[in-house]
């Protein structure tokens, strides 16, 4: 049995009773600051202005921001009531209309209010706090799951931040790397820097120092001679969406990672929880990549590094396809050569 | 025939005829200051400081270098004058010990010296003169060779700096790309950022920007995703050495680029000047990897993004397979397909 608290003492929010406080991810790892969010523009607002990221941490945010919103119309209820809630949801929707869970969680959130009666804040409430405990309990499980297909001594790569800061806790593929060391059979953790916002430089390897767990940063471009080197035996990310085929779409440079790993005899793990899977979308090819500021590349942490006039290329995402993906893990199971049937049985419609 | 010098601006080292002065790549692209050497000590400590960096600037540099020192022994002459010669020689050969450019100048130079007689300091500065005009001469040659082999509306990418501000002048890998830009052939132009330096992103797109050449930085990691989407043909880089079966040492991230240039039917270009070639280097499995600061992962020009405790892994180079290698251009000629035999027939013992 896996001590999971043990290795996972990082949580990105915290319900107060009558507050959210988002840790502030833009200060780490230099300040932990709590953002406290007392209504929910705040939590909109923490939520677009990346005091809180991680998809699944997004949607749990956005759920206790229509918490907050139904406290603040408590007084009143009826066709009013409703009409301020639905304003909320829009409001926390639109504060990052990208993240998939964001929309999930308030679209559950909803489900509840219209089967409730008087009893609706209360029950809003302990479906924040059952969205919340869902997740934790996912990331468990995907641990549990993903790091028994390892054996014992194994060296991981990872990429971008998929911990606890980016969930309820303990993490997706990070949950998985954290339950391998509770196991004994991750001996070696490398973190990739995750350019260009760093995400693995400033919060991946920050994450594991609060847990005492020992990691090592490399440079994104590191990974070949690091696969080549021996050290690593499994290459472990997350997913922002994986196709009916098993296609995923994940932070720019998996699939660089996953073509590398091919090549060295590596074996490549992507896993989230089954809420981004997306039986609908056929394949990657569907996909839009998001392009997002080419000044994030024009330098780092708000030092400017590179001249006027250059231009940059700045794609967010890219699509690992599914045949250069091992296996896929979810909170409903494992996933070995995920193909189009392989998914289907997996997740029937 | 090639305009050359309408796509050629920059020089790292200008001979004023009593100083050597070097273009502080520390401080571009933000600053354009050039730093006065007047003695070999300050060549020695330019070269240390990194105030010129590239392997072929660096041993044009230390040649200046030691003209200077010979200078300074004008008045004396016999052995006195060889002694402080063979001084100077190891102070320039101390300030980058593993930059073989430097060593190999400096033993040239000593030849000519050995076979002068009282002209020795004239002959000293003629062939520091040679030295440099080699240099570009074998840089624009090799840029016709290698862009020779582009067709027409090519998209490239490059890693490091391998232009003007790393040679005598035009650049090796960065040489053919402006070759195949003044010939039509090169369209589009992206540069890795190249971390954890930033050569791509400090160096290279600001050097191209002074000679009217547009090009597109991107994030290391957002090289599979670049190839994937078309718009490059050609991969192009130098290389610090390259062994006897083909095998090449090259800047971090180089064999990564190869590996993933392959799985899209990218081809794969190296360049560089033939004293770069080491045929009593067997094979890259000969190849120490030099390590370096593990603090240089641990910020960016010199802001600090990671968290006290955090370790590092910081190997400056890699090598990528001969098997990866698609053509090695040198002045001498182009291999396709490296191998030991075709290796052995461009550079015979």
């Amino acid at each position: 049995m896996i001590d999971f608290a043990r290795y996972d003492r990082v949580r990105p929010l915290r319900w107060t009773g009558d507050a959210l406080e988002m840790l502030d991810q833009r200060k780490l790892p230099f300040e932990e600051v709590y953002v406290r969010c007392a209504d929910h523009p705040a939590v909109a607002r923490g939520i677009h202005d990346l005091v809180v990221r991680g998809a699944p941490a997004i949607g749990i945010a956005a759920a206790w921001g229509l918490v907050l919103a139904g406290r603040d119309v408590r007084a009143n209820s009826g066709p009013d009531a409703l009409r301020a809630l639905r304003d909320a949801v829009d409001v926390l929707n639109r504060a990052r209309p990208t993240a998939v869970n964001l929309a999930w969680a308030l679209a559950r959130m909803g489900r509840v209010l219209a089967a409730s009666g008087s009893d609706w804040q209360e029950r809003l409430e302990a479906e924040a706090q059952a969205i919340t405990e869902e997740d934790l309990a996912a990331n468990r499980r995907m641990g549990e799951l993903g790091s028994d297909l390892m054996v014992a001594g194994s060296g991981v790569l990872t990429h971008c931040n998929t911990g606890s800061l980016a969930t309820a806790g303990f993490g997706t593929a990070l949950g998985v790397i954290r339950a391998g060391v509770a196991s004994g059979r991750v001996e070696r953790i490398f973190a990739g820097e995750t350019r260009p916002w760093l995400q693995g430089a400033r919060l991946t390897v920050w994450e594991l120092l609060q847990d005492g767990i020992d990691s090592t940063l490399v440079a994104d471009s590191a990974a070949a001679h690091l696969m080549a080197s021996g050290q690593v035996q499994w290459v472990v990310i997350g997913a922002d969406r994986i196709c009916a085929n098993g296609d995923t779409a994940n932070k720019i440079g998996s699939s660089q990672l996953a073509i590398v790993a091919r090549h060295y005899g590596v074996k490549f793990m992507v896993v989230a929880p089954s809420s981004t899977v997306d039986m609908a979308m056929e394949s990657g090819a569907g996909i839009e990549i998001e392009m997002r500021d080419p000044a994030e590349l024009l330098g780092v942490s708000g030092t400017r590094t590179v001249a006027e006039g250059v231009r940059a290329w700045n794609p967010v995402f890219d699509i690992t396809p599914a045949g250069l993906i091992d296996v896929i893990v979810t909170e409903k199971g494992v996933i070995e050569a995920p193909d189009r049937a392989r998914m289907a049985r997996a997740f029937p419609a």
